[in-house]
């Protein structure tokens, strides 16, 4: 794979929304959301979702100027309307105004809805807690997970990510309630290869390791009864504050045509926190079991991927790369 | 096992409460807490526990007359020093304090230290949910759970509940971050069975499938890397935010004579809640797999015996029975 180096795709990509329409520093936050998913190792969630990006302004159900419209219905509790715009913009602004708040009152809650893909949640929860606030991120998505014991696709991959202020680098843990992502099994149907046991389903709700027949049908929640319970919980909660739409009728994150109608749920926490850092240093240091290198802290492989893809670059698969030069070009062209 | 009327219970553990010095209205939230745990089919987390209360408040590491005090850190942050009380007695006095500041902020969080084991997080987030509020609970417990890809026990059993009105009975999870419980394992150790396998390792840090190893070892993260990540978040968001101890110094909730050194996290949100009703229906009614009855909402097999024992009666283990009636003739005697 190339590795391009992380300045020429920041350069890339700001001057391809910029062309779509996006203002500068609208356009300098969606390039950092999926840029920081390239240097963190999360490709699902980096620069191939570029394209979609521009397709959707330009399919007019992104609005590339909105950063959403506020509304304080307590003085912890903003509800955002979207109004249609680009999901880090919209949900930057919105955190903004809670971290604030969160200082006058502990605890702020933003509930977004109308607002489009808002990527990987870590992002936020790391700038959160490197400013020393606590956060609980969740969002919900299009319906790809069964429910434990059923058959169909009816919650989305649900994630959440929390990020906790330590001396040091902040913790922040950032997960998806699937087993695994339907990016990751379009890579194994890419390469031919039988998925593991337990992952999917086919369309007909039958268990399968064909990676084709997956895609067509329902990933596993991760964890069995756990993990449903989980995800469930999580979309309910986004769902259910932000006013947005539930399992199957979720649309606009994976498509370029339909508006987008899931939410997103922040809360910011501004609280004495207590020290963490000897706690995590034991758990670095414990002993690992037999064939497991390290015990690892959720967050700090990601952290080491991007301190060495700043150094040497971002490996980018070569249909992407070319991809991204061809969409810089049209943008130009248009 | 014999099956026990549910008042019969509440007015012996009452009884055995204010013999033991609790004033009557404490007794009552103790008892109320154990046997809706009982009722609920979670018997680990049920009047098993009484005894231990009782002998905490003897051996002055329980405070019978303590509700907590109360610090507002900012408008919607309420820090609670439980002083070494009744842990639903603590909590249930922080958590109306918050749902009724929520109704003017929003949101609000109780952070709680030295209190007493809180018992089964559910019960909170039913009666607020119930009530019409949003609510995330956590807690904090001992080391019982190994890191992903460790050897010995480092994390609490680390527990979340969630709670989302709806129009009819609320939303309610609650589960713990291990795989499966101690006290499941005790189980199988009385019974002589062998675990499954991955559920735990033994005192080496290898892993086992004998019960009675396991017991000295620790338990297995549910949902491998991913629940081990999740765990480890909601022990750290709640031991930070509460001053609390983590992992192996945490103590107090498992034996009699530690002051309880662990924290409990409670948000509430008084949000405008959007319906969930027609997509928990449309689950409830999800064809289900192979071999599957139905597609289950987490909390409603708890809700149905909750019905089904208040009207038969409440199955309690002999020897626990038989325990009862003695910790109530020993605290008459008294």
């Amino acid at each position: 794979m190339p590795l391009i180096d992380a300045q020429t795709l920041r350069r890339l990509s700001t001057q391809i929304l910029i062309h779509a329409g996006v203002p500068e520093p609208s356009a300098a936050s969606q390039t950092d959301l999926l840029l920081e998913a390239e240097l963190r190792g999360v490709p699902s969630h980096g620069l191939l979702r570029l394209r979609r990006v521009v397709e959707r302004i330009g399919n007019g159900v992104a609005n590339p100027a909105s950063v959403g419209r506020h509304y304080w219905r307590r003085e912890a509790f903003l509800e955002v309307d979207g109004e249609m715009g680009l999901g880090p913009v919209v949900a930057l602004a919105a955190l903004d105004q809670i971290a604030i708040r969160a200082r006058q009152t502990g605890i702020a809650v933003a509930a977004i809805h109308n607002s489009n893909h808002i990527g990987m949640l870590g992002y936020y929860a790391e700038r959160i807690a490197q400013a020393g606030q606590t956060i609980l991120a969740f969002s919900t998505s299009e319906a790809l997970v069964h429910p434990w014991g059923g058959r169909k696709a009816m919650l989305g991959t649900n994630p959440i990510a929390i990020g906790v202020p330590t001396q040091g680098e902040p913790f922040v843990m950032d997960t998806a309630t699937s087993i695994v992502s339907m990016g990751e099994v379009h890579d194994y149907a890419s390469r031919g290869e039988p998925l593991p046991e337990g992952w999917a389903l086919d369309a007909q709700g039958n268990p399968t390791t064909d990676a084709a027949a997956a895609k067509a049908g329902a990933l596993a929640p991760f964890g069995g009864a756990k993990g449903y319970a989980l995800g469930l919980a999580f979309g309910l909660l986004a769902s259910s504050l932000a006013g947005a739409a539930l399992g199957r009728d979720v649309h606009g994150t994976l498509d370029s045509h339909s508006i987008c109608n899931k939410g997103d749920l922040f809360i910011v926490i501004d609280g004495p926190n207590a020290l963490l850092d000897d706690y995590l240093d034991m758990l670095r240091q414990a002993e690992p079991a037999e064939g497991v290198e390290k015990v690892l802290i959720p967050g700090e492989r990601g952290r080491a991927c991007r301190a060495e893809r700043l150094r040497i670059g971002v490996p980018l698969a070569e249909p992407l790369w070319s991809d991204l030069q061809r969409l810089a070009a049209e943008q130009e062209g248009a």
